[in-house]
C-alpha cells in the first residue's frame, strides 16, 4: 500500500488457496488498513519540525548532537492579568475516532501537551489521553511546553510517546499494542549574561535620597546609547538594591528565545518588582522558595555573577561560568547561598558554577571584590579584583612623593589624610587579612577560569573590619562594584586624596583601565549607597543580549 | 626555598633598607616557613595515586578523561558479624599541630574519610576536621569510601578539600585562608553482567519437591565446569525463585573490584539469603526500600535483565543496556517496577535502561519472553524471543506431515494432541494477542539495541490467557526462560509432541541453536517450577565475571 488509508479496511487483498497438487481449494479476502504514524519534532535543531528523524527519541549534546528543545512557558500571556503561564489550569478530555485507539502519553509530570481548539491536554493530572486519528496524510499539531526548569531532581529530559492500540473483539480482553512512537525533549536551561555582552536596558531604583546618583547613571546610560528603566518608589518602597532582588537571564531554543528573570528568595521591599513589572509576554519569571530561616544576605544576587566565556585546561565554557559566594569550606557556621538556589544553578549545567568565599564580608557578595570588563586583547576580558595591597602601594607612593597630607572624603565631613591611613597599624592588619581573603579567591578564579596574572587587574581599594562580627566592608566607595555598559564603566566615585586638583584614586583607575579602551565615569553614590554598604553595581541591573552561542552545541 | 620547612619560621631572609642616595637605613629579618600541600588521588585511573595531577579537581568520562574513582564500601568486614561497612559508627576528633591549621573538608554527606590508627573521621555528622601537619616531605594517608550509590538525587560526584589557615594574632579575629586544594571522586556505579559473560558460580534453591530439577542443573553446571551453590531450605523457607530475590552485579575501580548483590524489594521467603549468605568481605550488598504497597510481581528481578554490548545509531554501549518490564505506556492502572529501584537503575548511567512492556503476563517478567545467548558471528549474541507464531508454524507443519495426533505433556496427566491445539480458536486468539505484545517489545528492542532481524531467533512457545485477569502464562514449559552458561544452555524441558521418539519442540530448538555452537540441555522443571508459573531461569541465578571494559572509559 502506497499511502495511509482514509477509512478502515479500505483496501482488500484477494487470497487463493492451492493444494499440494496446485488445485484451487478456496478464496479469502484480506481487508487492509494502512496507518502511518510518526510523532515529529525538531530533532536537528534548525527551528523546523522534520519528518521522522531517526534520532528523535534520544538527546545528544554538541554541534553533531541531536534532540529537540523545549522551553519552560514561564512568561505571562498578558501584562495586565499576570500569571506565569505554567500555572494555568486546563480541562482535559479523551477522544475516540476510527476503530483504532491512539494514545499520547507524557512520561512524567514535567511537561504539558495540548492541541489548539481541541480539548486535549496532558499535564500533571493526566499523563495519557486518546487522540483523534484523522486518516490519510493529515497531521495533528500538538503544542508542548515545559513546566519546570532542570533542578536537582530533574535532569531536564522529557519523553512523549504515541501508541496505536487495537481494541479487542472480546469483552474485557486487553487492547492489543500495535505500534509506539517516541520523542524526547530537553528543557532549555536558564542562562546568565556576563558583562561582556551588549546591554539592552539598565534598571535602577528612584528613592527619596538618590537624585545625584540617578542623575549620574542617567547621563552615562544615555550617552552610551542604552535604555534606562527606573523603578519608582511606589514599587520599590525604598529598597534600592536592584542588583540584589533579581538576576537577568534568558532561555533559548531553535524556534524561540526570551529573557527570564530569576527572582531571589531575598524578598526585600523590591519583592514585587520582577513579577509585577518584568513578567509579561515573552518575558519569563522563575524563582525558588527557601525556608525563611535559611535566607541570608548571601542570597542576594549581588552574590551571583557570571564570567565571560573561558577555556580551562582544554575544556571550553563558551557561556562562561556562574560565580557565587559562600562560607569558607572549613566552617560549619558560615552563611551560604540557600540550597534551593544553589541546586537550581548547578542543575542548569551549561555555566558550571564556581563557589567563592564571600562570607568574610559583612554584606557577603562577590560583587564587592570582583567584576569583569571587556578587553580588546588576550581572552577578551579582564578580571578586576579589589586589592588593599594595590591601595597601600598608591598611598605609599603619594606619601613618598610629598602628598601625605592629601585628604580623602573631602566635603563628606569625615576627612582623613594619606599619612593618617598609612600610620594606622590596626587598619593595616585588617587590610592584610582582607587581602588574604581576596587572594584565596584569586587563586580559585585563576584555576577555575584558566586565568594568568596578566588577565587580572588589581584595583586600589581598602576595607575595614567591623568589630562586632569581624567581617569587612569597603572603606571608601568600592570601585570594583561598577556597572559595565560595553566599554563604558560607571564606577563609584571614591572621594580619594586630592592631588593637583584631581583624585589620585580616579587617576589610578583611569591609568589601569583606559589603555584597554575603557571609559571611566565616576558616579557619586556616597550618601545614598556607599554609606548603606552598597555601591553602583548593587544599585543597578542590566538586561543584556543573549549569547550568539547556542547552549545545545556545548560538548558536555 | 627548595623544600618544605621542618619547623615554623625555619628559614630567615635578611633585608637591608637603603635611602635614595643608597645610604644604609636599616635591617630586617624575614622569617619564612615553606609549606607544600597537595591532596593527591589517582586521577589518571592507573591504580596508583600520583603527585598533584592538574586534573584532580574535575571528572571527565572517556579514555582521554580523568578523575578519581571511589567505591561504596558495601561489603562486610566479616562473614560472622555481618554489617554493611557503610553502616558502621565512627568517633571523630580534631587535631592541632604546628602553628598553622589544616582543615580537611568533605563537600557533602556522601562519603567517609578516615586515617588509619588516627582518630580523624569525616562522615555524615562531621564534614570538616583539623588534620595534623607533619612538616617536611612527610605524607598523611587518608582513606576514603563512598557511602551511597549514585541515585536520583545524587549524581555520584564528591569533593574533598584541604585548606591551610593561619590563626589570627588578634582574639576573635577570623583565621586567614592561605591555600585550599581540592580533589573530586566519582562513586563507581553498580554494573550488571549479561549472559555473554563467563559464569563463576550458579545459585539454585533446594526444596522438598525439586530433586529432579536439582539433579538436572547439577549435571549441567558440573559438566560445564562451573561451581554450583545450593541455598538450602532452612534459608530459602520454600522460596525457590533464586532469580527474583537478587541481581548480581559488581563495582569497579582502578584499585579494586568486587561483586555486589542488589537485593529486590520483593522480599519473599528468600529475603535473608543475600544479606546472610552473600554479603561478606569483598562481596557487597545494596538494596532499595519501597513502600510496601508499591511492590508488585514486576519488582522481582526476573524482570531485570541486561543486554550484551551493542552499538545503536553510532552510539556505543560497551556494557550493554539494562532491560526492565513495566506497564504499557497508555495505562494508568498497570503494574510497574517500583520507583526507587527504577531511579537507582537509571542513576547508574553506564547501562542506560530500556523499559519493555511485561504487564501483559500474569507474573510480568521480561525473562518470560526474552533472553540473550552468545553467538560466534554478527554482534556476538542472539536475542531469543518467545513466539506463538513460530509455535503455530511448528504445529501446523507437524499436522501437515501426519503428526496431528502426536501428544504434548505425555506422562504429565494432561495430554493434548497437536490437532486439538490447532483447532482451538479461542486459544489461537489468545496467542495472536500474546504475539502482538511480544512484537511490540521486539520493535522496541530492535530500535533500542540496534538489532536486525537476523540478530533475533523466534522460539516456538505458546501462552494461554488467564480468564480472571486477562494476562498470559506459558502454556508448556517456557523454553526462553533458560540458564545460559557459556555455550551451554539449560532449557526447560517442554514436553512437546513426541514424533519418532523425540520431542518435536526440542528438535526445533536444537535446529535453531546448535548451528551457533550452543549445546541444549533440557531440564525437567515441570512440576516444581512450571506449574508454579516459573521455569529454569526463574529458579536460578549466575554470578558472572565482570566486563573487561572499564566503565570510566565510556564516552557519555
Amino acid at each position: 500500500m502506497g499511502a495511509a488509508s482514509k477509512l478502515p479496511n479500505e483496501s482488500k487483498l484477494s487470497v487463493k488457496f492451492y493444494g499440494s497438487k496446485k488445485e484451487a481449494l478456496g478464496n479469502a479476502v484480506l481487508h487492509l488498513t494502512a496507518v502511518e504514524i510518526s510523532l515529529d519534532v525538531d530533532a536537528d535543531r534548525d527551528g523546523i519540525v522534520e519528518k521522522n528523524n531517526s534520532n528523535k527519541a534520544s538527546w545528544k549534546w554538541g554541534p553533531n548532537g541531536h534532540g529537540a528543545v523545549l522551553l519552560v512557558n514561564c512568561d505571562s500571556e498578558s501584562y495586565y492579568k499576570k500569571r506565569v503561564d505554567t500555572e494555568k489550569e486546563e480541562i482535559s478530555k479523551g477522544y475516540h475516532i476510527l476503530e483504532s485507539i491512539f494514545y499520547i502519553v507524557a512520561e512524567n509530570m514535567l511537561l504539558k501537551l495540548f492541541m489548539q481548539d481541541y480539548p486535549l491536554v496532558l499535564n500533571k493530572e493526566q499523563l495519557a489521553a486518546e487522540v483523534p486519528y484523522l486518516g490519510g496524510n493529515s497531521e495533528l499539531e500538538f503544542f508542548v511546553e515545559g513546566l519546570r526548569f532542570p533542578d536537582k531532581d530533574f535532569e531536564g529530559l522529557v519523553t512523549i510517546s504515541l501508541s496505536l492500540l487495537e481494541p479487542s473483539a472480546q469483552v474485557d480482553f486487553p487492547e492489543t499494542p500495535i505500534f509506539t512512537d517516541k520523542v524526547v525533549f530537553r528543557v532549555a536551561p536558564w542562562i546568565m549574561t556576563p558583562n561582556t555582552l551588549k546591554p539592552v536596558e539598565v534598571f535602577v531604583c528612584s528613592t527619596s535620597d538618590n537624585y545625584e546618583f540617578l542623575k549620574g547613571i542617567r547621563k552615562m546610560v544615555q550617552s552610551s546609547g542604552y535604555k534606562l528603566k527606573i523603578c519608582h518608589e511606589y514599587m520599590n518602597r525604598g529598597d534600592r538594591w536592584m542588583q540584589d532582588e533579581i538576576e537577568f537571564g534568558y532561555i533559548d531554543s531553535p524556534h524561540q528565545r526570551f529573557p527570564v528573570v530569576l527572582d531571589s528568595p531575598r524578598d526585600g521591599d523590591l519583592q514585587e518588582f520582577p513579577y509585577e513589572v518584568l513578567l509579561g509576554p515573552d518575558f519569563g519569571y522563575v524563582t525558588r522558595y527557601a525556608q525563611a530561616e535559611e535566607v541570608s544576605s548571601l542570597d542576594s544576587f549581588g552574590n551571583l555573577e557570571v564570567s565571560p566565556p573561558v577555556t580551562v585546561n582544554g575544556k571550553n565554557y563558551p557561556l562562561g561560568r556562574i560565580i557565587i559566594g559562600v562560607a569558607f569550606p572549613t566552617t560549619a557556621h558560615g552563611r551560604n547561598m540557600t540550597k534551593v538556589v544553589q541546586d537550581f544553578l548547578w542543575a542548569q549545567k551549561v555555566q558550571e558554577p564556581i563557589a567563592l568565599y564571600s562570607d568574610w564580608l559583612v554584606v557577603g557578595h562577590v560583587d564587592e571584590f570582583m567584576t569583569f570588563v571587556p578587553a580588546p586583547d588576550r581572552k577578551g576580558f579582564r578580571l578586576l579584583l579589589a586589592s588593599p595591597d594595590a591601595a597601600y602601594t598608591v598611598f605609599t607612593n603619594l606619601q613618598n612623593n610629598g602628598h601625605g597630607k592629601a585628604k580623602l572624603f573631602q566635603g563628606k565631613g569625615e576627612e582623613i589624610s594619606v599619612n593618617e591611613i598609612l600610620s594606622n597599624e590596626e587598619f593595616r592588619a585588617e587590610n592584610i587579612y582582607v587581602q588574604s581573603c581576596i587572594d584565596w579567591n584569586r587563586d580559585v578564579l585563576k584555576k577555575e577560569l584558566g586565568l594568568d596574572e596578566d588577565d587580572i587587574i588589581d584595583l586600589p581599594i581598602l576595607f575595614k573590619v567591623m568589630a562586632e562580627e569581624n567581617r569587612a566592608v569597603a572603606y571608601y566607595p568600592d570601585m570594583v562594584n561598577m556597572i559595565v555598559l560595553g566599554t563604558n564603566l560607571g564606577i563609584p566615585k571614591p572621594f580619594g586624596p586630592q592631588v593637583n586638583g584631581s583624585c589620585a584614586l580616579e587617576t589610578e583607575m583611569r591609568s589601569l583601565l583606559e589603555p584597554l579602551g575603557l571609559n571611566c565615569t565616576f558616579i557619586d553614590d556616597f550618601a545614598s549607597y556607599h554609606k548603606l554598604l552598597g555601591e553602583v553595581h548593587c544599585g543597578s541591573n542590566v538586561l543584556r543580549e543573549p549569547f550568539a552561542f547556542k547552549w545545545w552545541n556545548l560538548e558536555m
